[in-house]
């Protein structure tokens, strides 16, 4: 069969489905394809051959199917289903057809360990690298999502510990500060932490599944090819505000000025070392806004993100209690 | 047991499993508390008492966790990690204590139906808003995922085929653009369609599962407290250029203009409808990056996220294909 007569298969196809569809679901608004027959045969031929990708292909799709889908009995809706299905499945294998372009970009998505249908080394870890706005809780879930998923949590803090005690291990106490400025001899004392968190963070994510609160880890990591999840926390600046009023006992002024402080703090960290602009949904392979889901389910769902059941902790408890007291009564 | 001795047994515990974590690991940075046990333990009582949500507590736990997780002899790991679990669930409870102010916005929450410790009313639907930039596949993603969920689609040109369906057999082929200005009159016929639109998709998602392309239906429906998820797909810059190149036939210079001129054309209208800057994180339930993912895996993604199998049409037709193969074979 040629091309044309493919197509124009395909087309009659189409027409006559809605014909059917229309019939059986006796839509108010009738038919998708109105007119003359050969006159819309037609039309959607050239659609099929010309433009398979276009909206107005899909347009006469989608109203197909969502009346067909609006059928009452069952049997008449499951036949005409099926065809609806046979007919999209014919128009994605056409050349350039609906999302035949695809937008994935390979180093993206090499790096991507939440994408289940790639195969990671065995020598890959989970790496998941948390960003968050202040006030949005997320150092909460990053914390409850380790140990929910059983693995390491890094923060600043931790990390910093870290190098400490290795300074105080190789140079004693006294020691650690002045090293760190000989060893990073010309750079601010920022920029010198930076460097050694970097390094840090690249040294434990080669070798162990692990939760890393912000320090620009996902950029870190990117530069070095190691495959990592980087996902974003934020919420509403209101929410955030009266979350920060709640947590530290703040009235709402202050408040204001700590989480517009913080913001614009993080803002010039990650823009500094990252030269992007911080909190871009774009930046991140996932960005959850936390005021929807609160702790518990925003650990719940990065864990179904990545495939993994997990349950915070405090839910856990909570469960715990609540069989405890059903057995008590 | 009063308040104080609770803590105190508390520290002390805690003070005790970093000394056996730390005999089991052979950690070579030490231990995470040095020097003098009175001092440490005295130190830890404080933090638990006044400060349980911060940083410098979570800090201890975090570094005895990481280190516990490393044991290699099993059954001590077990041992020690189960004592450790205990700790942080006795420290979950402590009024205040890490994630207890929650960030949980409740008119959001409720909303969300993708939040699956809340019981929607029989009458809510699965409602998807999802937003996109230009070239990201956003739209290819949508409709693969309505396809993957039997459930209806909805972009601006199916929507407007709805309504000048309903216009047609009210007034007749000739009199549509007449009615659409005699009851909108004043407006715009932008703004007089965007509140048709606006009306018919809140009429849909109180009688449907769909999903539903753009048209700042996030914030329309929120609007109307009609419960939804929205989602915001986007993809580099650079990567929807590309995409653009290849799907459109353009040239670089011409497909950066595209680009470019569609965000415009986006911003414009989601901030004249909505009050909003498009793309912000903060104003969707979840972004997505759609060059980590591609069309099918953001299908899935999406999926895992409302807790449904979902596979996307392509990918059953490769699948049924491959399976066809081996059969061959």
């Amino acid at each position: 069969m040629d091309k044309k007569e493919e197509y124009l298969k395909l087309a009659n196809q189409i027409y006559e489905l809605d014909e059917k569809v229309y019939k059986a679901s006796g839509s108010n608004l009738g038919k998708t394809f109105t007119g003359e027959k050969k006159r819309n045969v037609s039309d959607l031929m050239m659609l099929i051959a010309s433009n398979p990708q276009g909206h107005l292909l899909r347009r006469e799709i989608a109203l197909i199917g969502n009346m067909a889908r609006s059928i009452r009995n069952k049997e008449v809706r499951r036949d005409l289903m099926r065809e609806y299905n046979e007919i999209v499945e014919q128009i994605a294998d056409l050349p350039m057809a609906l999302g035949s372009v695809d937008i994935v970009d390979k180093d993206l998505a090499d790096m991507n360990s939440s994408i289940l249908s790639k195969k990671f080394s065995e020598e890959d870890h989970l790496v998941i690298c948390i960003s968050r706005s202040h006030g949005s809780a997320g150092t909460d879930i990053g914390f409850a999502l380790a140990e929910a998923l059983h693995i390491n949590y890094y923060d600043e803090s931790v990390l910093n510990q870290i190098l400490n005690r290795r300074d105080e291990k190789e140079f004693g106490t006294e020691a650690s500060h002045i090293s760190t400025f000989n060893r990073y001899h010309g750079l601010s004392k920022q920029d010198a932490l930076f460097f050694r968190q970097s390094a840090l963070i690249c040294e434990l994510a080669k070798k162990e599944d692990m939760i890393v609160m912000g320090r620009c880890a996902d950029v870190v990591l990117a530069g070095q090819h190691i495959p990592h999840i980087s996902i974003y926390i934020t919420a509403p600046f209101g929410v955030r505000v009266r979350r920060m009023m709640e947590l530290k006992n703040l009235d709402l002024k202050q408040a204001i000025s700590l989480v517009r402080k913080m913001d614009h703090k993080h803002q010039d960290y990650y823009h500094s070392y990252t030269g992007r602009h911080w909190g871009d949904a774009i930046n991140y392979d996932l960005c959850i806004n936390s005021a929807c889901y609160g702790i518990d389910e925003s650990v719940e769902l990065i864990g179904r993100l990545i495939n993994r059941q997990t349950k915070s902790i405090r839910k856990k408890a909570e469960e715990k209690a609540e069989e405890k007291k059903e057995t008590d009564n």
